[in-house]
């Protein structure tokens, strides 16, 4: 028997607009997907993020209305209700709406209580996939994220979460033969790594963060779980950043893994 | 002080070619990158994995040379060596060589291997990331892969390892508040089913298997850690399949946990 799923509930209006749900991508302009592109081309309103990098921005249909949603860590320009009414509001007076979010908007993006409340609406609602940070910030830096020398898995875990608390699942996180990367997670930082350490990690693993990875302004900082944070402390690298623990860092560039080693310049590979 | 990292050894000769390391996406072309569908244009040779949709290859240079690399499962059309040395030798013919690989390059794609490979040639490589198949398929199918509800993490597995066992890190994997996606997994389904509820997780837990998601083809499966592998069974589905186990899959289409369900149209959202 088939029971098919609707994106959306049957009966709906037809004069309203579509919501699409679009991942920008890391932050490079050339790592969106030629979807999202056309849709931004012929948007008539764009909701986007804090994250969106400006060339991004460019690509987007000059006679569209645009829409700045914030979500700058700690500093919210627009609560995520008021977000969610914008939304259904713009859908409802029959436009076709790109709600644009750094990375994907499936991996820590929101993007799943979005399409319930547009789901609720009434109001159709589609995805288009982004390249996440772990994708776009590994291929830039060099780290395959899955080498079979160093990882059988890869997690992804955010340092900033719905309690505000950074309460992950530590003895999950901290195994052998796995890649772990953190969105979000430079303010807590030195809670990490000792965490992990704590639950069994050698302190000599591999560890980098990464600032703005794929745009012109990126830093990578590489060192181990017992060195990270005093290099990122010393180093003075701000947000947004994202932290890659394991043993496929040592694979980029071919560095030794307790070489620790910081990088300017901006990458050749994006 | 500062230690460059360099994606290709200094001293290389200047007339080898570049070899761009790019995912080619979980099969829609659609979900490309600009940056790859700008380097197919223009390619000068393309070697290619099974895994790469026909409608990804149309937006190859019609004057570029195709070569088809393989890797289907238990039938490698060229073994890694042989796929290494193809990609030096056009490399050393001074060619732009395009690396297509499915997904993203970086997970579970033997990118790190290839890479390293050709920087130990002293051929520069640049890899382009590719939108992954979780990502692909969690956007078609409506599934937001950390939704805060029910997610802390997420992890990426392979049912299909280098040395041909399903021997994963179950404890770490069966863990509340954790998306599980398996990738090359639907071979050994109940194994991983049956390994995740003896390690801890509900036997009610929602578990989906998604045949071919964001192509025309796509198929999901939608059922229990209990009843899924049944049900694939039943329903003859064959690889390639992306497994995805935990609590967001009850979210899709607003379908209750436990129902089972299978939905065969095209999927709207790709």
């Amino acid at each position: 028997m088939l029971h098919p799923i609707k994106q959306s509930p049957p009966g709906r209006d037809t004069s309203v607009g579509t919501v699409y749900l679009v991942g920008a991508g890391p932050g490079d302009p050339e790592l969106l997907t030629l979807k999202a592109a056309r849709l931004l081309a012929s948007a008539e309103a764009v909701v986007f993020d804090h994250l969106v990098g400006t060339g991004v921005m460019d690509l987007v249909n000059p006679a569209a209305q645009r829409f700045y949603a914030g979500k700058e860590a700690g500093n919210h320009s627009l609560p995520q209700d008021q977000i969610n009414a914008l939304l259904v509001r713009l859908a409802h007076e029959g436009r076709q709406v790109v709600r644009l979010k750094g990375g994907d908007p499936f991996i820590f993006g929101r993007g799943g209580e979005e399409m319930e409340e547009l789901r609720e609406a009434g109001v159709r609602c589609e995805v288009v996939p982004g390249i996440t940070a772990a994708s776009g910030i590994s291929a830039c830096t060099g780290i395959p994220l899955t080498h079979r020398d160093h990882a059988r898995t890869v997690v992804f875990a955010t340092g900033h979460l719905k309690d505000g608390t950074v309460n992950l699942d530590w003895p999950s996180l901290a195994r052998p033969q796995q890649t772990v990367v953190i969105y979000m997670g430079l303010g807590a930082i030195a809670i990490i790594c000792s965490e992990l350490i704590k639950h069994g990690l050698p302190p000599e693993t591999p560890a980098a963060a990464i600032h703005k990875g794929t745009t012109p302004q990126q830093v990578t900082l590489a060192a181990t779980l017992a060195t990270l944070a005093r290099r990122v402390d010393e180093s003075g690298m701000k947000s947004p950043a994202l932290i890659i623990v394991g043993g496929v860092v040592s694979v980029a560039g071919n560095q030794a893994a307790s070489g620790d080693h910081t990088r300017r310049e901006a990458p050749q590979a994006c």
